[in-house]
């Protein structure tokens, strides 16, 4: 069976307080418009079609750019979700498959929601999923009768009867993508609100013969994020799946409740990650390394055996080959760091590449901007770069260099050379004491005249 | 209705085990005392007098520093309540209006609570503060008939019948103020610990003919502070709130639970606060900016969409303006850094002004002491100052002037100027090798020597 | 009484999907085994066998590297709990006193819990420890009658009525050490699993006359460690108890529970801990010591009146004497402060001894390792080395002396000396600007060549 997704996202979230649109907001580093989509993954779909409305543009961006297959309609106004969905009509006409109405402000609902969802539609023609409420509070109730979903009644026409059932309506819907459509078609406005409710086809389908069912999901997969506490609670049931994941892949993590994974963070099997370490986008790490306290690291790997942290910022394009060593404050940026380099204190390595078990002085910068470009710096094998060296790129150093403390390197260090490029020490005796005077004395001076 | 506020803050908090005296000790930057007189706020109270016992002089300072309209009563010895509250009596001889008692060490009481009880008193000469329990415990138990208070009975005195009561007595009371001072008058220390107690006051009001009355708070608003763990819990408390409420204002936190904030933080509308900030006291961040991980900012101003951090430490007197850029491992101090300017990457920037779009570059250093005395650097509009520049202050750098990486500028250098002060670059073929060979057989040499 | 602790510590863990041994995961920066040999620690034991199975040396390492008495016995194959203590027989024969058999990977039995074991074993020759089990699931019951332990039964062969007991077997077991090692030879694999079980012994032991008894822990002391989950649930136990001490102790910790203690750290009465602090083995911190936000410290030594922090790292060996000053972005290694001695910004001090009040500028660093070896800095008292002095180790700096910001010390600097290394400056006029026109220039070049 082929499968659309249709992706309701043009609502405005006026209770987030922000003028990015609601469904662009960041969960574990990625939009939560793309954490919709793929949740919708594993129906394999042919097409998948977002309805963005408020700020259609960014929505677009961050969804064609994600995958460029990704069609979209614009809801120019907003006039209810059977309108949303029907924006996606054109761009439908002629599927021949089921369509599925998923939202991007509910990220989390499972894989095996939908296929449940897509296994149902085998025997419906229309197939709604729905929640067991811990309070019912004002969502739509469903109906059943048997396996059947004979109606979704708004709360606010609800029957005392009706407001007793607690099996409700999420919204996500699922049926053959043109009788979607046809039933659409007869949805009408005429309601306190003046919307096109999407869930008024359970009826127009039923009273057209059409069979529908609902099945059911956790209440927790269908929670819709509408305020910045809302998002924090998504963030938060991320990350508590997937630090439990991570140790149950065999990662130790002393306190897991203080390390943040993105997304994507991909981390092998006896790894440790200390305390308060944040993965951003795009992060490998492979078996064996060790990640210590207050790390961040976004777009980059970290190879078996390698030891980071505390305190190591690795930033796109970190690439640390095995036993590679980053210690305390020191960042690096799309470079390669060879087997068994080490970079451990106070350093900047930008726009560079490091030979195997070179060791990197601390201090040591590399000097890639020069207020307009960006230049490479190219560090042999085995070299030894003294303490805060400045290397002015673009440079390179050869295998088995040194570079003496202190020493500004503007041109390339062949293999086995040292370089010095420095001052050469002055000793004035007894200067130090006399300077300290003086200054005390203009100190003294300048207290009284502010007296 | 003129009000006069007394604050009981003269305890040593034994179960602190400190000795800075209790009230001191600080919820989210400020001291306890602080809180608990700011809650006393809404009241637009004429006087407050603060009562100090243990530490008197560093509750003094405290309290005046805070607000040198606050007066101080000095109770010499502890000998109960309604003693301490007396040495407010002669600063407050021949005062028209109500007197409110609050205490230093409870910082809690919600406006809400005190305009309640403010309102209470229209009908009642004296108005108590209680709550319900959840477990009374040793509590004094407030026995009500109808709307009037007519008695607070001490747990030790009560019989089974008031034990069962669980509306138990918080000590906050409210009264005219010359009344309160006749009938604290009349409370005598005969009792089992000998000491004058406050509550003794509405027997002696009733049969005085007084009326009393009794208003509930939540019982979290009255828990006093009396050891390190209760400290700890009312600062969870402190930022549970202050968390709710900038989500609730338009920040995006994706772990609220790791951001903290001082009891004065003003954060704009759809700011990022990320992972591990820490807020000491002093912080504005404005609209639109960015705060990233591990970010420790205090007393300074954050403008329109800066982006700060990951690990930069904003210390007092730290001014950005719109669209600065602090990376990391970079400190800031008494600087102020104009629109667009840039400070990406392991910097110390004191007592600086860095003009418009300039850029910093990484290891940058103003070097604003000379031992004894701080002096200024000046740096331009749209100048380049390169990698590991010193710059020895005073000293200023003109607008679009350039320094080069590694050099120590201690003469100021004029618009357009490129600086330079560095020793040039020497390579010695095939010296790196001989040395790493000589180091390691003089290491052989020690080895074998020690072994 | 003499006693012998018997720790079994042989099993893989498949659970934690790691090749380190199960008992040498870590909880608080100690081997779990560790803290099973230290839980022990209370009954003063004159022997202490480990029963190694799976990664046998390196258990053995770990726990002679603790204790150099601890004696390791080897089970090759893993034939079941009676098999596992036996092999620790030879090394006991002839011991004259008491055997108790205890868990590597159940690291948390208080030392109450084992004195009552240890008393309880005055009046009955075994003595079991059990405890009510929340959910007892598929523990072995303790079948009781009054005071004696009458037989433990595996889950497996109870009957519903045992099954209905809650009380259940934890492993622990106590017993003069001849006595027990004769009853585990009357074990038999005549089981299901065909294992030797050590909990046979107690029917075995009544048969023969012998009398035993059971008494109670809390569930939580007894939990094993399986996975990687219960490791952090362990640490996080460990944590939960480390804060709660510190805190009943006089520390001040506005978040307790961003404070991460090692199984050995000592915190003086009147201290500050900050937000987000790491706390590695062997750390001490004196009375008034203020541990800023964001610091990590192992192996080091915090005098009263010190401040350290934010984002200081203390390595091994740092020594800082009363109210020395450790700023941002700091690593301190293997170094000794004297009193008043001060490091605020961006430095690396390893193998360095600095002088009383000296004060380090920014940005300073030993260049303590030349590629081979290390090598020591002496910095004498109230000394100022300048923002970005390198003092290429062996160097010294005499007292009251002074180095230039941005010098390469190489040689020793005399008593009141001013030291000065590095070029002088040079400004060309209007340079600056002609070099941004080039490289602007340049840069548009590049663009079109590659568009």
């Amino acid at each position: 069976m082929s499968t659309a997704l249709i992706i309701l996202a043009a609502g405005k979230g006026t209770r987030m307080k922000s003028d990015l649109p609601k469904v662009l907001h960041e969960i574990a580093g990625a939009p939560m418009l793309l954490h919709a989509i793929e949740a919708g993954a594993v129906l394999e779909p042919q097409r998948v079609v977002v309805v963005a409305g408020h700020g259609a543009d960014a929505v677009e961006e961050a969804a064609t750019g994600h995958d460029d297959r990704i069609e979209i309609a614009r809801q120019t106004e907003q006039l209810g979700t059977a309108h949303a969905v029907a924006q996606a009509a054109p761009l439908l006409d002629g599927f021949d498959g089921d369509a599925i109405v998923l939202y991007g402000d509910t990220p989390f609902i499972r894989p095996e929601t939908l296929t449940a969802m897509a296994e149902a539609r085998k025997h419906h023609d229309i197939v709604v999923l729905g929640f067991e409420a811990a309070d019912p509070g004002r969502y739509g109730r469903l109906v059943m009768e048997g396996e059947t979903l004979s109606e979704i009644i708004e709360f606010k026409d609800a029957s005392d009867e009706v407001r007793a059932i607690s099996f409700c309506n999420s919204g996500v819907i699922c049926a053959d993508s043109s009788t979607l459509f046809e039933l659409i078609d007869a949805v009408t406005n005429d309601n306190a609100s003046g919307e096109y409710y999407l869930t008024d086809i359970v009826s127009i389908a039923r009273d057209k013969g059409l069979s529908a069912t609902a099945i059911a999901c956790d209440e927790a997969e269908t929670l819709g994020i509408n305020s910045r506490s809302d998002l924090a609670r998504a963030e938060a049931a991320f990350q508590s799946r997937a630090r439990a994941e991570a140790l149950e892949n065999g990662t130790t993590m002393p306190a897991p409740e203080t390390v943040f994974f993105a997304y994507d963070t991909v981390i092998g099997r006896d790894t440790i990650v200390e305390q308060n370490v944040v993965f951003g986008p795009g992060v490998t790490v492979e078996t064996g390394a060790h990640i210590r306290a207050f790390s961040h690291l976004e777009g980059c790997h970290v190879s078996r055996g390698c030891i980071v942290g505390p305190y190591a910022r690795l930033r796109p394009g970190a690439e640390l080959a095995e036993e590679a060593r980053i210690g305390n404050f020191v960042e690096v940026k799309n470079a390669v760091l060879h087997e068994g380099a080490k970079v451990n204190h106070l350093s900047y390595i930008g726009d560079a590449e490091v030979g195997e078990a070179s060791n990197i002085g601390a201090g040591t910068i590399t000097c890639n901007y020069d207020g307009v470009m960006k230049h490479k710096t190219s560090i042999g094998a085995r070299a030894f770069i003294g303490s805060n060296t400045m290397l002015v790129a673009p440079v390179s150093v050869g295998d088995e260099a040194m570079t003496a403390s202190g020493s500004v390197i503007t041109k390339d260090v062949p293999d086995g050379a040292l370089a010095i490029a420095r001052g050469s020490q002055v000793n004035k005796p007894g200067l130090a004491r006399k300077l300290f005077e003086m200054l005390k004395s203009q100190k003294n001076k300048r207290d009284k005249g502010a007296g």
